[in-house]
């Protein structure tokens, strides 16, 4: 069959991931597309000293691959929001078909860009947007299409699960895992997107819309960083059995859509405490299926390669098909609206408190009757032997409740002559995978 | 769209479980598909309880479905080689699309029958047959396709595993776990496919021949039960570091493939390690992405119709569309035959050896020693206080080697006067999955 002809726009770390194992699988590739997949074009202002590139005609300026005629799919590595939306939509425009991996700009603008693609007739893929080089959204859009998907839980960002497992591990700070991970270039100078959740959000948006059918609403997620996580949660969470993990989390409940990005307590026992360092997974649970969990790479120049890649062999195939036959942009027909994104204060869950006390008598007391007056059972009580004069950490664990009675009890527990400064929460999910 | 119409032959678990489900779910796959699929015929001898079939149209004989010119896709969940043989190769012949969960059947007679298929224009389909609900086939096939696959290995049978988690957790024997899991219905009354390893020799032929383009070839998959696995051995292993796990594998080395089921060592800290009870989980490490996992539910009947079902969404899909840009059968164009199945003696791989010894001085120099001359350097010597007058357990860690130096030295060792019985001897492997 005819080579598909592809553009690469922009060529920093993934689009010269994409460059080199294009080149240097193209055996391997075109056996398994039936069709050579070539790289026409590489549009980027900055070259990629791993790359390459004499031998491919290179341009400046991404905008002209939308001139090229002999280019089937663009493929956009740009990333951000304002020059890459406009060539996704100016290739959609050309009726050229798109590949990226531009988690923000799917999970951003992706109900218009689809929309736009769905009336140009072509091709919008987007699987290394999520989790890097693992196949997730082919997994949920494809793999599990008879389930009613009931949750997905994900650890969806390498550089906050890198510096999380680097304080468990080694006893770091916050602050100083933080610094190692920018060392070591998983971490941007500016990391507010990784460590405040944004990027997981962006990410949680898209594996929400595909597996419950409902249009990309990243303006509901409730998104929680991991920068207030001490040492001495990550030790106290251990000492009753759980790892502290940033996770994304999606669950379909009868009165709605949870859709939430926070640092989370989880067994230590389960498969995903066991994730480390810059690895991602994510753990879909369908009604038919049950737990299922796919785990790799989630960064990195040829892991998510290998998802592009992916995306071109399959937009490889769907070119001459016709548009009924392909598999949905977000996995169903239609993206229906009939489910609410819960508010945070409608959630149900259980916590993890840890609070300053004044070490008198019937500090634990007073502290156990607002959480009794909520109704909210009490899991585990932890006081630390108290030095004199000092103030005495409480940790505590509750039963699922529901969130806007947790804020109630933080309140008053707050407003405690006892209790010095605030009180820090974080939630626990059991997240059980057998 | 018009609905896809469907003939599901063979009722039993599986069966049930696909029936049960396309009706649950009907409007959550018609979602996802874009079109309803309909179950227009069930062919069984044997009514499932479990199953409300008074609006369908039932038939006795399977091969009713052939004659029914209003069925799309056949269902093949009747399991074994005989009949189902017939079946599929008579529906390809009629023109008609197959999806099966009969790994024994792709296994053995895939290559013929994706050939009469290729011919026919036809679909077969076969998620279900490897690791049940997880869709490894997919990931495989389509979610790595930019990928080198350089090996895969994986816990492909939920029985198996069962009995070597029971093994592990609750100290029974292997007699005692193989009772338990029948009792529960996990293990059939003949268990021998599943102690004995042979049907996830079947799966991992299906595993290798779409990691690497390669045909078919059960026949040359060496291939090691459970069965003489002691509560000591895994006790053992334990305090090495080690979980002992039922592995199919399947590597591309510059010499040829490995194939390859049989227990083995893993360290603890790795998640194929942590993969408990009947679960089941698949790694894949491909040169781009690096190690991926796939962890899921290796059986049952919901889970597996969860393949099924994933699959007939899959086939409406392709219904409609030219052979060319179909998925290919086995993720290849063509199937080449150039890299060659390697005999396992030809395989390297690190040992756990167990050998019983007299306690008389000299007899740990004498086995060190011929392990010394066939070049094999040992990590670690385990021996027993000895209790007079009594063998002594000896357990060694070899580094890797090949297969054939171990044999040498084995044979060597139990012609040794101090060793009492036979020595056993099982695979350790380390499955880097970071």
């Amino acid at each position: 069959m005819k080579p598909v002809k592809v553009a690469i726009c922009g060529l920093g770390t993934v689009g010269g991931g994409v460059f080199n194992v294009l080149f240097r699988n193209a055996s391997e590739i075109s056996r398994r597309a039936g069709r050579p997949i070539v790289i026409e074009q590489v549009a980027t202002r900055t070259p990629n000293p791993d790359c390459e590139t004499s031998s491919v005609y290179m341009s400046q300026d991404v905008f002209d691959v939308i001139e090229n005629p002999e280019i089937d799919i663009v493929v956009e590595l740009i990333g951000g929001y304002d020059i890459a939306y406009d060539l996704v939509m100016k290739a959609i425009e050309a009726g050229k078909h798109v590949v990226t991996a531009n988690k923000a700009l799917i999970a951003v603008h992706g109900n218009e860009i689809f929309q736009a693609a769905r009336e140009a007739g072509v091709v919008v893929a987007f699987e290394a947007a999520v989790a890097g080089g693992i196949p997730i959204i082919k997994s949920i859009r494809e793999g599990l299409t008879a389930n009613k998907i009931q949750w997905v839980a994900g650890i969806i960002n390498g550089t906050g699960n890198y510096i999380l497992t680097s304080m468990q591990e080694e006893g770091k700070t916050f602050e100083e895992a933080l610094a190692e991970a920018q060392e070591l270039g998983y971490a941007e100078a500016d990391p507010t997107f990784d460590v405040e959740g944004i990027d997981a959000a962006h990410k949680l948006t898209i594996l929400s819309a595909i597996a419950f059918g409902v249009p990309l609403s990243f303006e509901n997620v409730y998104t929680e960083g991991i920068s207030r996580i001490t040492i001495d949660d990550i030790q106290q969470a251990d000492s009753l059995g759980y790892v502290i993990k940033h996770l994304g989390i999606t669950r379909r409940t009868e009165e709605g859509l949870e859709l939430r990005v926070h640092p989370t307590l989880i067994p230590k026992e389960r498969l995903l405490a066991n994730v480390n360092g810059v690895k991602n997974a994510v753990m879909v649970s369908g009604d038919a299926v049950g737990p299922t969990l796919y785990y790799g790479a989630g960064a990195g120049a040829e892991p998510t390669a290998s998802s592009v890649i992916a995306d071109l062999v399959d937009v490889a195939r769907a070119m001459g098909v016709d548009q009924a036959s392909r598999v949905p942009y977000l996995a169903f027909a239609d993206q229906s609206y009939d489910l609410p994104v819960l508010p945070m204060e409608e959630i149900e869950t259980a916590y993890y408190l840890r609070l300053l006390a004044v070490d008198r008598p019937g500090v634990l007391a007073r502290v156990a009757t607002i959480l009794s007056e909520q109704g909210i059972s009490i899991e585990a009580i932890v006081q630390r032997d108290s030095i004199e004069g000092e103030l005495v950490p409480i940790i505590l664990l509750t039963h699922v409740t529901k969130e806007a009675a947790m804020n109630e009890v933080i309140r008053q527990i707050e407003s405690l002559a006892d209790i010095a400064g605030g009180v820090m929460r974080i939630r626990v999910e059991s997240l059980n995978d057998q």
